[in-house]
């Protein structure tokens, strides 16, 4: 006892204060903690979010005198901030905001919008504006009303764009096996016009990453599938990293998930990498954007006769199968992959949950026309349902899509599925698929296959739509449990007709998942296994 | 046109950014804000919860290039923090927490558990305690753990202790109509029982607040009501604020719910204020704590036999019934209040919600032995039900609670129904009310008694518990729309046994509130109308 390990004294800490029941949500980055949990003779009491952890760990030390809450860091812990929160709201959003104000002066109030949403456009990130209740009714002067707010960023210097396009002209020029990469940033620059342009000109090959997916044209000859590293196809992988002699990243967005978990490795040599404020030509940056540079290339491209699309065929099979995924029995993930793009037409907003779906997604033919996207940056569970009803919103607003599919967990699902009254509310009639694979998959995958904490509770979801708006028509279709009910409910008229809100309910296995997952959480676990016994053998705490 | 107000110009801009959907959930305070969303041809969307709404914002901005979000200050923008930030969460953390570690070095892991958990009980304020995830598992010298954490504060210097209560001992016997308010940090610092025995002993008019609900001992004859400024019976008002020639106010807590909106008012010439680090008598504050002195002067008061309890019974109903709360037909807020004591028993904690909830409460008896408390101080709706969950848990525990009687909105339930799973699956066997009133009750009266954004999405509430927890038994009741059907229900044997999930769903006007929230909601609506027109003839957006 004189040594203990550090979740050992923290648990033991919070056992001498009385805490007998601690609350959370389990995530990638605190499993091997929550098997310390345990041994304090401290109970984990899983909730459906954040919020309702941290709330309920308040509840509990009004009792107790203490209590206590675990979540992951990043969107779990910012969840559960309003249960933990005293005061300094502007200090604290401050952190997390590129430009803030709050509007206590009248003679700034409208200079400071126009700074704060300039801010925005400028860098692509949220800014805050705090409106006391006494300032609203004020009046100001709407002279500045006239100046529009500037949607474009500034130009590059001409000089040295038209420099820096040539020199990367060369490099194409001399390319024997290139490689273009789209990626994040051209998605959230929306330059992924120009990017599907550039690939269908040059022929090359063509891949995309988990960010960019949704994104790019997968109906041209050399679209080549997903580069995600180590959850890479190897075709893919060995094109990317050791065959290809350049590669055009454009807007590469190097986060965990979209590197399978930093298991990518391009040599900087050989890479020119756009990105919004700079242009990387291998380990040199220049002041250049890639609005700019980007169009310049595809100018360049256009003119140059030289460079024409040769039969540029993909050799592999961009969308494999592995072998399991083809026997029909239960439902398996690799199968429901494989057959998901009968249901995926042009005119579709595909918007996929951290998770399983995200990483299953990447492996659907996307028909040109139907785009998409997942949160592989931030990973928050619970984002996927309210995202897309936003996203869902605007879109048909602006008429530029016909239908919505959700493609969610049942675990990521407990965290916000009141968004489903506002699906209702607002006549969205989205198609939701929710992958009921009775807990925290992915988690179970990277650390704890039987750990009670990456349990849930068992919620109907067949009722979940007249719950939430009895007042709206919806269907229910499920549970589909096998491969036929699948597939049979994938021709069904009716499910294609989408008059109103759908759900789907897949059961799924505890352990099943897309095959790249398996390739990336096997990267993870080799990680937390250095720095936590497994505990596969299950945990005595109940569920 | 040169001139605008400054709301209008906020939402013009947003306007211009293509912005038609606004997402978002009504506070008190953004309430005036709203009423020009409209005016800009945005759409106001409500949401259930901020985190939701923020979301949402992200998901339009991902499709129309820019989005928004409005909350109300405070826990309204906290929930909403998860889906509006970036990075650099430890410096955020810093501002909402009393201290902070994150476990970086295994030298100093250890006292760093031990200083944060020490500054958590000394503070009684949240800490936070960050482990990276290659921590948790490695050694550390377990030598610290015999060292117990500091449950106790440091006690006073006993020289100015034995100084300071005599001198208010020499007050409280020169007094003439001396007043005891048992308030919130009585009850945050535990001293709740010295407090009722020193109201016992003396026999002098003793109120409490809408904080110290709960904790005050209603069967002393001397009880005499809540005192929240303008929002008190006026017989209450008149002897704290009128007759009194001197307050022993132990533990003072002033926000807006705990004072009528600042609307109290006493003399501070004749009060003592007693809190956990200082003790004030008249202006004058003095370096002792509440601990301390408010059991020096116990031990003085019971020593002392000049002071006895007279024959102090209250000459006012401190229960009092507007007349219009004695019709019986549809059932209304004063109604529900006046019965309710009826279910509440010694061995119940009874958790209330901010909103009609918290006010009605105040006026219901408690007998001694029933518990409860409110979130006067934070005010954030979604509160009650993971708050309660806690309370609950950790009092079943402990073995000092038989029964958990949780009473809220369907706008509060909105955010957070979630923990009714966790309910159901801890068997903690609750008995629930949930308040319809077809929107946000206190908001319509604050401001926008007919305006969209304070309408909700309509659930179905008798499904709620089957949703969350089809495994464990449940019954719901309801929906009780008369008093009759209350009353009955209120002597149904079934409801008192209480062997399962109750929930009780009663149906009320929406405009319907307890008399106090009457009073209280005048004095906001008097300030916002200085500030904002009334809008109540309804927004021209949907629902």
């Amino acid at each position: 006892m004189s040594q203990v390990k550090v979740g050992d004294y923290l648990f033991q800490r919070l056992a001498q204060l009385g805490i007998k029941t601690c609350w959370g949500v389990p995530g990638d980055y605190e499993l091997a903690l929550l098997d310390l949990i345990g041994d304090a003779g401290i109970d984990f009491r899983g909730n459906a979010n954040e919020l309702i952890a941290s709330y309920a760990a308040d509840g509990y030390s009004r009792i107790n005198g203490a209590g206590a809450f675990v979540t992951t860091f990043g969107p779990g812990e910012l969840s559960a901030y309003c249960g933990h929160a005293g005061a300094m709201y502007h200090e604290m959003v401050k952190k997390i905001s590129v430009d803030t104000a709050v509007l206590t002066d009248l003679n700034t109030a409208g200079s400071d919008i126009d700074r704060c949403l300039n801010t925005m456009l400028y860098e692509s990130r949220p800014v805050y504006i705090g409106v006391p209740v006494d300032m609203s009714h004020q009046q100001i002067s709407g002279e500045g009303l006239k100046t529009p707010l500037k949607r474009e960023l500034p130009p590059n210097d001409k000089g040295e764009e038209d420099k820096i396009a040539k020199e990367i002209m060369s490099m194409i020029k001399s390319a024997k096996k290139p490689v273009i990469i789209m990626d994040g940033s051209a998605v959230r620059n929306n330059l992924t016009a120009e990017s599907n342009r550039i690939a269908e000109i040059t022929g090359w090959t063509f891949v995309t990453t988990c960010m960019g997916k949704g994104a790019a044209n997968e109906e041209l000859p050399n679209y080549s599938g997903i580069y995600e590293g180590a959850g890479s196809i190897e075709e893919v992988r060995k094109v990317v990293e050791d065959d290809s002699d350049f590669v055009l990243w454009i807007g590469s967005f190097r986060t965990d998930f979209n590197t399978g978990e930093m298991t990518d490795f391009v040599d900087e040599k050989k890479t020119v990498d756009l990105q919004r404020f700079f242009t990387k030509i291998g380990s040199k940056k220049y002041d250049v954007g890639m609005h700019g540079v980007l169009k310049a290339l595809l100018s360049e491209v256009e003119a140059d006769s030289s460079i024409k699309a040769k039969d540029s065929k993909v050799e592999w099979d961009p969308y494999p199968l592995p072998e399991a995924a083809k026997e029909k029995k239960e439902l398996k993930q690799d199968f429901l992959w494989s057959v998901l793009d009968k249901i995926i037409k042009p005119g579709d907003l595909v918007v996929g949950e951290t998770g399983t779906s995200a990483f299953g997604l990447a492996a659907v033919r996307f028909p040109k026309g139907a785009t998409g996207y997942n949160q592989t940056v931030f990973g928050s569970i619970g984002y996927a349902g309210p995202s897309f009803t936003g996203a869902l919103k605007a879109a048909k607003e602006a008429g530029i899509v016909k239908r919505g599919i959700l493609i969610t967990g049942e675990g990521s699902l407990q965290l916000t599925p009141m968004c489903f009254a506002d699906l209702l509310k607002l006549d969205l009639k989205p198609l939701i698929f929710v992958l009921n694979n009775n807990g925290y998959t992915v988690e179970r995958l990277i650390h704890g296959k039987t750990a009670s904490y990456n349990t849930l509770p068992v919620w109907d979801y067949k009722q979940l739509c007249t719950v939430f708006g009895p007042e709206f028509p919806s269907k229910y279709y499920g549970p589909i449990k096998t491969c036929d009910e699948l597939e049979k409910l994938l021709d069904d008229p009716e499910l294609h007709r989408g008059d109103c809100f759908q759900l789907v309910e897949l059961i799924l296995g505890e352990l099943d998942a897309p095959w790249s997952v398996g390739q990336v959480t096997a990267k993870i676990e080799e990680f937390n296994s250095k720095n936590a016994p497994p505990k596969d053998a299950g945990m005595s705490m109940g569920g």
